[in-house]
């Protein structure tokens, strides 16, 4: 089987002008077949805010109204997929940048919940055939957090959920690492000590680390969904730094999450 | 040969959701391969007004400065080419979205002018390898008119040129007719009287309506790319209203312009 990494970058690095091509030239430089998934950052809150759209909440909870739904589609199907693109071609890298939309890619439903989130989309398929193909034509697919429904809909999405489901679904045709790579050294002992990086987690160590208290409760449901993403067919799954992208592929940075 | 439909659609037909959503029901049902190129309508104007970013001028021509290339990547290449994208998946038409970064699908560089016009691109490159691939594997391909340098720069380009280009570079795999559409219906012999289309133009009809002053100064560039475009081995070029796009490709309505 090919291998396939899928690399969620997220965190403040998609803020920051200067770490943010400094880890494009570090994904350019990944060996074999990869997709990177986005984040939104701190630019569509500013774009609202120049804009005065204000943010709507619901019992403490982020809704995305039609107004949100336009900036997070102008800046993060747009802005910041396009940037990422053209920095990749800049590096040799020819990257394809999508929305759920292009291609059917990664079609959603408006959540059904007992708030009404809005405009949110929750995965119901992704095109694994698509991605298939467009991985043996390109150097790297990129995906923005954006969905549709079928219906001429587009639907805001969680990036890490469309990390986690393109990597599930390709899992049929690739042994596939999934990459959280994001502000912090990967999962930590001591959330305020960048040293205590536990390098290696599986499903009795976690438990273990949970019975002890051990996990930042702000990391559990990253992990979580990884043993999900584990369960339905993925290789592995690495939480760590965006700067130390080669060393987190490679194992000897961040967190590495196996089954067993 | 195998037919191919280069598709523009521009002026206030963008900016007109009704009309814009039976457009587009009309191109999904176009049978065989296509390509729709958008421009940007008004919401780009809006957009930079809402936030403050002034229009810049240089001796009367509209410059494309660092935060008005940031608005018009994206509402083009963000909000406009994604709700078209999904509006054409809801009509069962399976269409891609792209940016000229995209695959490096259109490379430009940044004009060479005695006027500096900011970040606009002239086009140096149409990647017709890969719009063949997705036309095979795709329903549509759908162009914003945002192209890339190669060096990591997003450039604004003109949609009209996009679509010319795009023909002309698929014309050596292609039969290739390039349609367009926008709110008049078609090259009109009196620019107040709608039902004064010219039906047919050649080179040497061509040549007489402007000896005899009959084409309205505004339509004189689009016939002239026209004419270059057929000289570039397009077969032919069709000019006409977006309401009518079924007829414009039966050739019942609108003006067709052909070499001889």
């Amino acid at each position: 089987m090919d291998k396939l990494r899928v690399i969620k970058i997220g965190g403040t690095i998609i803020d920051d002008e200067a770490k943010l091509a400094s880890f494009l030239q570090a994904f350019a430089a990944v060996e074999g077949k990869k997709i990177l998934v986005h984040g939104g950052g701190k630019l569509a809150t500013r774009m609202a805010e120049a804009m005065g759209v204000q943010q709507q909440l619901v019992d403490g909870r982020r809704i995305t109204d039609a107004a949100t739904l336009r900036i997070v589609t102008m800046v993060y199907a747009g802005y910041i997929n396009k940037n990422i693109v053209a920095q990749l071609q800049s590096h040799g890298c020819n990257a394809i940048g999508l929305s759920g939309a292009d291609g059917d890619v990664i079609r959603a439903h408006k959540r059904r919940a007992s708030i009404d989130y809005g405009y949110v989309g929750d995965v119901d398929a992704v095109n694994a055939e698509l991605l298939t193909q467009l991985l043996q034509q390109q150097d790297a697919v990129v995906l923005a957090p954006i969905t549709h429904d079928g219906k001429g809909q587009l639907l805001n999405t969680n990036a890490d959920t469309i990390a986690q489901e393109t990597a599930t679904a390709l899992s049929a045709s690739f042994a596939v690492d999934l990459v959280y790579s994001f502000e912090k050294s990967g999962v930590l002992l001591d959330i305020n000590d960048e040293t205590s990086v536990i390098s290696s987690i599986n499903s009795s160590s976690y438990a273990q680390l949970k019975t002890d208290g051990k996990i930042f409760a702000g990391m559990l449901p990253k992990l979580d969904n990884a043993f999900a993403a584990l369960s339905s067919g993925v290789h592995k799954v690495i939480i760590g730094k965006a700067e130390e992208l080669q060393e987190l592929i490679d194992g000897t940075k961040g967190t590495t999450i196996i089954h067993e």
